[in-house]
C-alpha cells in the first residue's frame, strides 16, 4: 500500500505548489482550499497543479506526506459488512504501521502533535479522508455519526501513539494477532452499540 | 489538584539538577538514575537535591514539569474498589485536563511525542507512576498487567490527544459526563475482562 511511481514536473515547481496547498488546507480546511487558489498562490496554472497531482484527494495527501493510501486500506477494511469491521480496522492499521511506510507515519504524527499547523491538517485529513467514509460505509445516523467517529479515533490514536512513539512495553511488541481481537472489540462497539442518550446530543458532527 | 507552594534554592542550582535529572532519567530510567548520580552531575550534595525537591518521584515530577500530582488524581479514583473503577479513571482525568492545569499537561505531551528524551521520560512516568500502581492497586495477574495497563494507556492517551491536542470535533466540545461513562467501558474492561489466552502470553511486563 506504499505510494511510489512517477513523479512529474519541475521540483521547485512541485515544492511551490505544495507549500500553498500546505497553507491552504491548513488555513481554510479541505473543502473550502480549492485547486484553483493554491495554483494561484504557487503562481502556476490550475491544470498543471492537476497534471502533477492529480485530484485534490491526491494532492492533500501528498501535501501530508502521508506514506500509503488511506483509500486503499480502507477498502480493505470496509465492504465487508459491520460484523468484525472493528477488528479488521485495527489488524490492517497495524499491518501499515508495522510495514516500512509506518516509520514515516510516525513522523507524520510526530509532527503534527508538535505542530499546529500540521495538526490542522491531521484534523481534516481524520475528519474528511477516513472517518467519513468510515460513517457512510457503516450508515451511522447523522446524529452518532461525529461523536461515534471520535470515539473509534481515540482508539486508534492512542493505539498508534503508544505503540510506535511512547513505545510503551510489552504492547509495543507485541503481535498483531494479540491485539486486534482486544482492541478491534473497542472499535466495534464505538461503531454499533447504543450510545447514552447524553453522548447522542453531542453525536452530530 | 495543581501543585503551587514554596520553591526553595538558588534558580540557577534548581535548574542545573533539573537539568541532570532530566539527563539521569532519560538516560537510565527512573529506577537506575540515583539522587547520589544527579547531585553529582549537577555538582551539589545530595542532601540539597533532597532539600530542594524532596523525594525522587517529587524530583522526577518537577523534571518532567507534569503541572498536577498524579498521586493524589490516582487516590480519587482508586481505592472504591474494581467495580466502575474505569468510569472514575476517565472521569478525574478529563476533570485534570478540562482545568487549567490540562494546558500545561497538553504542552507536556507535545513535547513528549516530537522529542525522544522526554518521549522516554513520559514513558518512564506512564509505566512507574501510574500502570504499576494501577496495577497493584487492581491486584492484575502478573502475567496480564504489563499488556492490561499498556491496553488502558492506549485508549487514555488517545482521549488526551484527540480532544486536547487535535481537538476533533464534537469530541472536543463534548461534556465530560457525556465521554466517561462511554470510555471508561473500554478501560474497565481492559483491566477487568478476560484476556484471549495469545494476549496472556505478551502481557507480562
Amino acid at each position: 500500500m506504499a505510494r511510489t511511481g512517477r513523479r512529474p514536473g519541475n521540483p521547485d515547481t512541485r515544492d511551490a505548489v505544495l507549500a500553498a496547498a500546505r497553507e491552504a488546507f491548513a488555513d481554510r480546511g479541505f473543502d473550502r482550499a480549492s485547486i484553483r487558489s493554491i495554483a494561484a498562490a504557487a503562481g502556476v496554472d490550475p491544470a498543471l497543479v492537476h497534471h502533477y497531482f492529480g485530484t485534490k484527494d491526491q494532492l492533500f495527501l501528498e501535501a501530508m506526506q502521508v506514506p500509503f493510501d488511506p483509500g486503499s486500506v480502507l477498502s480493505a477494511v470496509l465492504g465487508q459488512g459491520r460484523e468484525g469491521a472493528g477488528e479488521r480496522l485495527v489488524r490492517t492499521m497495524l499491518a501499515v504501521w508495522d510495514s516500512p511506510a509506518g516509520v514515516a507515519a510516525a513522523a507524520l504524527v510526530r509532527s503534527a502533535i508538535s505542530n499546529e499547523t500540521f495538526a490542522r491538517m491531521l484534523r481534516e485529513f481524520v475528519t474528511r479522508g477516513i472517518l467519513r467514509r468510515v460513517a457512510k460505509e457503516f450508515g451511522l445516523a447523522p446524529t452518532e455519526a461525529g461523536l461515534r467517529t471520535n470515539l473509534v479515533a481515540t482508539q486508534i490514536v492512542g493505539l498508534i501513539v503508544v505503540r510506535y512513539i511512547i513505545r510503551l512495553e510489552p504492547l509495543a511488541s507485541a503481535p498483531a494477532d494479540a491485539l486486534a481481537p482486544l482492541i478491534g472489540q473497542t472499535v466495534q462497539r464505538y461503531l454499533t452499540e447504543p450510545l447514552p442518550a447524553a453522548a447522542v446530543r453531542v453525536g452530530k458532527n
